[in-house]
Order: structure tokens, then sequence, then C-alpha cells
């Protein structure tokens, strides 16, 4: 399984990746799964993807061809087109495998979220459908998830409102919502990728990336979980009196 | 779908669930899923049921019936007994209806928390699952859930310990629990049903029923978010330094 996210602000975006893949129980292994398309000054693209891994590099690999021979991502004008040029690489890579994988009981199941901006343009974060059709993170729906998404959506329905939330504040968002899931579903497991942009810069350089027991990280994690016990013992206590409905 | 937990500690257990039942999208009702057996003095059970609302409904109507006859749950020894009995009545439901349902492509899928102490035992809480098996809640896994489970658990992973949890802060836990699932999840729906039980105290007297919009709820709701945004403004800043790993 995986777990990633995107959160869009008025200021930026935020990118969050786990990095756990398995083919069984036996076959757990560590891949990251945030990619980087980037012409520093000119346009920058985040892909992450969930979804069977032999698929998702595929999709990765054709569209870093593409890039590096100034087509594809290198070469689109809108974030739409971006967004939609992905999904031609998810469609491709669909024609490819489906019918083998099919006949033997396996899923083409490859989502993928594109966050990015090209210069004279809006940034933007989507996330691409297993059919290549691409949905738009919006001012009233500010992120989108892909993965094991529901241990980690909680919080970010509480926090994140595009107007108001700095991208500071969207990067704590991220790692909670991480850490949420890592903490509840095996399937998640760090490393954790964590990528800021803020609008108008073009480059990718304010990553991170933590390792397991990332000191950083573990004062983070402990300090929430603190915060949120405090905060349930705090909160006023549940009454039964007599006359209330039962 | 639905949402019910349980939560056993060592004062007691605590019991909550949602009311939303819906069978597509236009015929969306109300329903209390928190099913109460009680013999005063004796013996309390308290069952939560989710899965297809006419098989859950026979499996409560049939233990009723052998309860208020003297049978069945008003029988049981012991906790493990009760939710044997409670499986047997699983399984024959799923034998009355399981050929005919899944003729026309639906599942048999009733799960069952069973709460409850017989006087002379401990108290326990129980999963049972659509095969009739039964789960037993421990000291390592203090709680159980059904049906839309995900949004709400990560809260009770962080906070909810079976030796040092009180039942005050165990029904708190809970009602967030299921506001994080009501607040992301469209297809739980209020009222919620709260029910807490000390130990040795063989009766099911301290209930309540929230219904949308109750104060109470919602001033637990309002100062949760609160709270939760508050704890997030306190955590450390994410830094980037350059020689961290990207």
């Amino acid at each position: 399984m995986t777990y990633c996210l995107g959160i869009t602000t008025k200021d930026g975006f935020v990118a969050a990746s786990d990095s756990r893949t398995n083919a069984g129980y036996d076959q757990v292994n560590v891949c990251r799964k945030m990619h980087l398309f980037e012409m520093p000054g000119d346009r920058v693209f985040v892909a992450m993807t969930s979804g069977s891994l032999s698929c998702s590099q595929s999709v990765v690999t054709l569209l870093r061809k593409d890039f590096e021979s100034g087509k594809g991502l290198a070469a689109v004008e809108t974030m739409y087109e971006a967004a939609r040029c992905v999904g031609e690489q998810v469609r491709r890579v669909s024609e490819l495998d489906r019918k083998a994988l099919e006949q033997d009981g396996y899923k083409v199941n490859v989502h993928v979220i594109l966050a990015g901006q090209i210069r004279g343009q809006p940034h933007d974060v989507y996330m691409i459908y297993p059919q290549g059709n691409p949905l738009r993170a919006t001012e009233d729906s500010p992120f989108v998830q892909i993965g094991e998404c529901k241990y980690g959506r909680p919080i970010l329905d509480r926090g994140v409102r595009f107007d108001t939330t700095s991208l500071e504040e969207a990067a704590r968002y991220a790692l909670i919502s991480i850490d949420s899931t890592l903490r509840s579903n095996v399937t998640v497991g760090p490393p954790v990728d964590l990528l800021v942009y803020a609008r108008d810069e073009f480059n990718l350089d304010r990553r991170r990336r933590f390792r397991d027991r990332d000191p950083d990280f573990t004062a983070i994690h402990s300090q929430w979980e603190q915060a949120l016990r405090q905060a349930v013992a705090a909160l006023p206590a549940v009454d039964f009196p007599p006359d209330a409905e039962r």
C-alpha cells in the first residue's frame, strides 16, 4: 500500500509520500514515490504514485523520457495539459499491461498526484485516476490523497484551508496526516518524503527525507500525541442527565 | 455504512454507534444500532451491528426471542459463551439468507460488537465476524470497531489504554472517534448513541442519544477542532537544513 498527499493553498503547495511497497508479506521494500521534474526558473512538477509498482514505474519512466527530450511535461503550457499528459501515460501503461495482468487476476490501479507550476500560470495540484482522467484540488477541497487515505484524512478535514493555512502549517498537517497513517496501518512506512513549494519559486529545493526515527519527525510525533491526549482531557465531561434522551 | 465501537478498560466498557442506514442513495434512514439485553443485577449485554440491516435485524430478533424466554444470552455462563451465542445467530441468519442474497449479487456481511458482564465474571468486549467466530478485545488491543473504521481509528490508537484510560476519558475518545468519522464520511450519521458501563454495575442506565446539533456534542466537536488547530500551530516548525537528506 501507499499514502501520498498533495495540499494546495493560496501560497503554494505541499507534497508528501511514504516509501513502503510490498508484493505479498515477504517482499516488503523501500521505494521513493515522489518524482521531480524540474526546469528551474521555468516549470516544476512533482509526481507521486500509488498502485502496482511495476505499472507506476512505467508511467514515471515514460514521463521522464518525454521530459528529457523536451516533450510531454517539458512542453505543456498549462497545469491542466500537464495533468492530461500524465493521464495519457497512465492510459498507455494500462494498454500495455492490462490484458496480461487481468488474465492472472491483477488490476491496473495506478493513481498519480501531480503538483506543479509553469511560468505565467497559477500553481495547481491534480489527482489522476487509473483511467487517466484528472481531478483538480480546489479552494473548497484543497487536498488530494492516494493509497491508504482514510486514517490521515480527519486531521486534514479539520485544519487545512486554501485561503488561511500557511505553507508552514500545511507542511505540519501533511506530516501529521502521514504519521497518523503510519501509526494505524502497517502497509504504509518510512522514509517520508516532504516537499514544500512556494508559488513562483520555480525550484524544488525545499525538500526533506525523514527516515525511521528521524529526531525531528519523532519530536513532532511525540508532541502531537501528547497534545491530543491533553486536548481530550480538556474536553467537557460527558454528562448523563436523567432527562436526556436515551 | 455504519460506525460502531466498543472500548474495554480495567474499569468497565464504553459502547458507541451511529444511526445511518442506506440502501442506495435514495433510501437513507435512521436506525438505532445499539441493542440492550438487561437482567438488572445479574447480567447486561450491549450488541451493536453493521452490515445489511435486514440481516442484522434478524440476528437481533433471534437473540431477543431467546433472551425473553430465558435462553441464549439469558442463560450463558461466561462472556465467551455469550459471544458464541451471538455467533450462532449470525450463522443461522447466514444460512437462512445467504443463497438468495448471493444469487442476486449481495453479500451476507453482518458484524456484531458484544459488550457485557455476567455476575461473578469479568466484563468483556467482543467482535463477532460474519462467519460467527468471536474476537475479544484485550489489554493490548482494548477496542474493537465495525463498519467505517479507519477515520476514527488514529485517535483511539493514540489515546486509549486498558490500564490507564478512565471510563470518563474513554467516553470522550469514543465521541471524538465518531465525530471524526461523521466529519469525513457521509455514510455515517447521527444520532449517536453512547453507553458507559462501570464494572459490577449490572445496569445500563448511563446512556445517552446525541441528535444532530445536540449542544453538548457540538461543544465537544468545536472545542476538539479548535484544540487540534492549536496543537498543530504549537508543533516545532519543519526545517529544511541544507545538509539534510533529500
